[in-house]
């Protein structure tokens, strides 16, 4: 019996996934752990100040396969989810591939991205701890909304530090996070020890992520009752996220598919981490061997194709742990004409590893190349993507095209993380032709990996 | 058997409706016709030098109940339909209200509104009669937007005149319509002779919905291989819409349900028109005498509400055929502080006559209780609306609190027609209580009603 494959396939609600699942209890070796700068093992309780105790767990926890999600996320879960498989019938046209594209959409809800499936997690914790609130940063903005929307609807207080050159030039990215009861402040703040003298130095000071991440975990560590949350990176994250793999794969399954390329954007690996988790096991454990997972970060921000894999700070004030990732060095900040997210220096531990341990393939590409796939994507597929999608989109056109060449029908997976009504400046330099590319120099990335901690 | 009714259902993309449905065919007394401003009926060909030939068919065919949807048209609404009934679970929790609350959702798609579902259908239609390309006007962007993504989807060149000042306050609704390769121009402006009249007395003016309606149906009429298209008001434009209804209708079936009472916003009334089309059919052939319709309007803008029945020009510059609506005079604006669309002067002749005949019932709510009721829904229901949209969800809301009151467990239906992530000035305005209200006096009124056509 041939099955018909719709453009859109939605499972039913009550096929919502009902444990999140952790991919590290399937891999041959573990990531190699958080420590602190003295090299010390980071324990539970350690992160205690920073997360909410069960988000401590999750954190560490590298042996729990399956994590049941509570009743109360899976509740609001059922108001945007499952999101649609969607298979690109246009695009595969246009390309004139004999591939079968797909790609799982997760830009359906106000958030307009992914980070909300961990952003409500991580509220609801958060709540059920007793907490009264939460503080985070956010630069591009997309998780700050993912927050709000969710601390909203938990009944959480939310203190978002705004990067102030991205809190000026995006006052409808704050208007959204206040519809939904934030209070946004710009970074650097007066409100922060490290904020005031930051600004005692320099008044004029724009800000950037690494001070903003300062901010909110000073506020964190020092207000009775709240706790700091993070969209990517993390282990946790990647936990929640793997809602997205395991709704893409029972979707697949029912239409009797599985992928010969699964394909997604890396900026942290939020999104990277959940759409492949199911699929990785399948590789790890020898049931898909031939699996490719490919990830495509930004040129102007290569961590897994030019950084080094060592152990490094989080964040660039240098307060967090020490995590061993794929890096550029925690001082590293992509050019000024780079769009969108995935401007992080380092890589999620866990995708790290499994790059290193050659389960996955990585490829960095240009941003005039990333808004050309974007624009045609838009155009054939009736979503407009985010930019940090639309390297995703280059990814998989670029192999739908070697294919093309080929002459393999191959069926490729990739992970549409997100909508893009807030990046419109971006889409109007490429639409005026003013875009630029920017590769850092060899001299850039040994200058900034100059300064990795010595462990 | 009890149904398990999903927070969201999707119906299966074979269950696309393959006709529209044309209420004007059950209607026991049809709308007055069209007329010039002599008093002449229009026929067919009078409408060919604006409209397209099927389109203009389409527009004076009051008896074909079903008209096919080609097959083109389905396989691109195929790519975002169709659309969710949504049961708002967590906001009737909220109210405490017993009432059952659902709401058609039509801002899964680029353009953000159920717009594209008559835009994809005129774009179309112009490709099929082998035009080179169609021009419109836009005002606040969301009908821009889905032509522009429709034109680009089918290959037809599109020229938008965008009024000055939304022109330069909305760059990036002018970026979207780029992306998707529209002409935007700013009206009024050099390319036509109303424009070049106009900045030769106001090199300032900054523009009108009417002054870009006439430039853009100047250049249709005069550019060998265009035509003009329109997104609401027209019986063409309602007749597309009725896909939402029929939609909803079909979902409702399937979950055993029947509204008693269905609301809708209403400007020009394509989102109203399209969505109560079925049910309005059930009304008026005696299947559901109780249904209540509802239509929920600006208290800035009240055509249902404070309008005249009479003959009006449909465009503020007097150059369209006439056409019996509610009506605030084609000379009517809304004031400055009104946020949004919703700000046509008439209404839909199909939708008036109803009104009339006693099968509607309309009310006006004021702007900030309207973003009162988005504030809670986006809250709620991880959906931020549109300013047009909330005006059905304020209007839901009331009904389900009367039914707090009452103790009635009525099932209500409402269309969500789209989301507000262009519209966060106004938000913004909300959340800093610096959204203001205002209702047109009795004189005011009166001042527009004076400009009326003597026919």
């Amino acid at each position: 019996m041939s099955i018909t494959i719709p453009h859109r396939l939605y499972l039913p609600e009550a096929e919502i996934p009902t444990s999140w699942y952790n991919l590290r209890a399937d891999m041959k070796e573990q990531p190699d752990p958080m420590i602190t700068p003295n090299g010390d093992l980071i324990k539970e309780e350690d992160l205690y100040p920073v997360f909410c105790k069960k988000l401590a767990h999750q954190e560490l926890d590298s042996e729990t396969r399956f994590v049941e999600i509570p009743e109360e996320i899976r509740e609001v879960y059922k108001v945007y989810r499952p999101s649609p498989l969607c298979r690109a019938y246009n695009l595969e046209k246009a390309l004139g591939t004999p591939a079968k594209i797909y790609y799982k959409f997760e830009g359906n809800n106000t958030s307009g991205s992914h980070k909300l499936n961990s952003a409500l997690a991580q509220a609801f914790y958060a709540k059920d701890e007793g907490l009264k609130g939460v503080t985070t940063e956010t630069g591009a903005g997309q998780w700050g909304t993912a927050l709000a929307e969710s601390t909203s609807y938990f009944g959480l207080d939310l203190i978002v530090y705004m990067v102030k050159v991205s809190y000026n030039q995006k006052p409808f990215r704050k208007a959204v996070m206040e519809t939904f009861d934030a209070k946004v402040i710009a970074s650097p703040s007066d409100t922060t020890n490290v904020g005031r003298s930051i600004l005692a130095a320099d008044p004029d000071n724009s800000g950037s992520l690494g001070v903003a991440i300062s901010e909110a975990v000073e506020v964190a560590v020092t207000t009775e009752g709240y706790r700091y949350v993070l969209g990517s990176v993390l282990n946790q994250v990647l936990l929640h996220q793997s809602v997205i793999g395991l709704e893409a794969y029972a979707a697949m399954e029912k239409l009797d598919e599985y992928p010969d390329i699964v394909i997604g954007c890396a900026g942290g690996g939020s999104n990277l981490g959940g759409l492949i988790a199911p699929f990785m096991r399948d590789k790890i454990t020898g049931k898909a061997t031939g699996l490719r997972v490919v990830a495509v970060e930004p040129a102007s921000c290569p961590s897994f194709t030019r950084g080094k894999y060592a152990y490094d700070f989080c964040d660039t004030g240098k307060m967090t742990p020490l995590a061993k990732m794929y890096t550029l060095g925690s001082g590293f900040k992509p050019s000024a004409n780079h769009a969108g997210g995935l401007r992080y220096h380092g890589m999620s531990p866990i995708l790290s590893k499994l790059y290193h341990d050659g389960y996955m393939e990585a490829v960095a590409v240009e941003q005039t190349a990333v808004f050309e796939a974007a624009k045609q994507f838009a155009q054939l597929e009736t979503i407009l993507p985010a930019p940090e999608s639309a390297h995703a989109i280059r990814g998989a056109i670029d192999e739908a095209l070697r294919c093309k060449e080929t002459g393999e029908a191959k069926t490729i997976l990739f992970g549409l993380t997100g909508t893009g009504y807030f990046d419109m400046t971006a889409y109007a330099q490429f639409n005026d032709g003013t875009m630029t590319d920017y590769i850092p120099t060899d001299a850039d990335l040994e200058a900034s990996l100059a300064d990795l901690p010595q462990v």
